[in-house]
């Protein structure tokens, strides 16, 4: 693998991730954190709370994981809200010839299915008809959960255990959120530290 | 969970491990290593060759993996050479309210499509019609993995890039081993750091 054309996507099958934002959010154990503004709900990222701000987040899993992915190329984040966008670009990648890694954000440190069903997703739509395309093992196997789910994402979440707990820790809204496939157009790039709109429209 | 209820099971898709055996035996990157009287192909642990002796084995993943669960209750050692014997003592166990712990050797440090497919097959048979019985999301994506290549292990393994590696290596013959479902009755335990029959006739 060439590290030059390496490029880094983080998938995150439940989290909705806005690219434009202000002041503290985040969670621990799913719970808002103490004197912060935001949780980790997507339902709260309101265009009234966070337009034009930056947000400073931290979560269990999730930013840890994309703040590891630093030294990619490119580090892109992904979901099933913002699915069509991300697999468009990740397509154009593809076809250029790029190394593509799918970082999953898990559950509290444990392999979380919805994370992987939708890598299984985005690697099935960037890499089909490909010419050259090799899938490594887990891509693979991802792809068989994809394959197994569809598009049947409510499904889905009602097998996977972090969206159970979600759920059964008050958050079954977030879940309709979660699950609502090509909500958002927009491709979230980590640069700098922060997570912002893909700058090069021509890339998409 | 109760740790004294933990059971780890390891599970090496491609792995035959005999219970007594010889001098030194084991790979790096798949080769022999100089020195040794042994490398990593089944076919090489014939009953001339290990019979009545112990063998120190060291191997990329699987004896790591294998050291590395020393801490648990009880440690097998399942592949589908030796799935039913495996599988009914985790039945056994799981009747009884054990917690069952599945560590995949692994290929390189990677994932291993293999494993998982076997792991699969082992939690769909050791949990089936057991009251109470619940899967983390892992265990769920395995299952799914082994409802995928069901028995076609032929399939799986022409599948699997650590299959494909071996056979591009020269170990064709080793797939076929591998590939032979309930070759050995033997239920392999790990204790004091050494793999050895399971002593206990009545948990089968």
């Amino acid at each position: 693998s060439n590290t030059d054309r390496s490029w880094i996507i983080f998938v995150a099958g439940l989290v909705v991730l806005l690219p434009v934002a202000l002041a503290l959010a985040g969670e621990r154990r799913m719970r808002m954190i103490d004197g912060f503004d935001l949780g980790n709900s997507p339902l709260e990222f309101t265009r009234d709370a966070v337009e034009g701000r930056t947000v400073l987040m931290t979560t269990t899993n999730g930013t840890g994981a994309i703040a590891a992915a630093q030294g990619a190329k490119e580090v892109l984040v992904g979901a099933y809200v913002n699915f069509s966008p991300v697999a468009a670009v990740l397509r154009a990648a593809a076809r250029r010839g790029a190394d593509l890694t799918f970082i999953c954000a898990g559950h509290e440190g444990q392999f979380a299915l919805e994370d992987a069903a939708c890598v299984g997703r985005l690697v099935r739509h960037a890499t089909r008809r490909v010419a050259g395309a090799t899938l490594n093992d887990a891509a693979l196997a991802a792809v068989q959960l994809d394959r197994k789910f569809g598009d049947d994402l409510w499904r889905l979440f009602e097998t996977a255990s972090h969206a159970q707990a979600l759920a059964n820790a008050g958050f079954a809204a977030d879940l309709v959120a979660c699950a609502t496939l090509d909500a958002h157009q927009v491709v979230p790039v980590y640069q700098d530290r922060q997570i912002v709109r893909l700058a090069a429209p021509a890339e998409a």
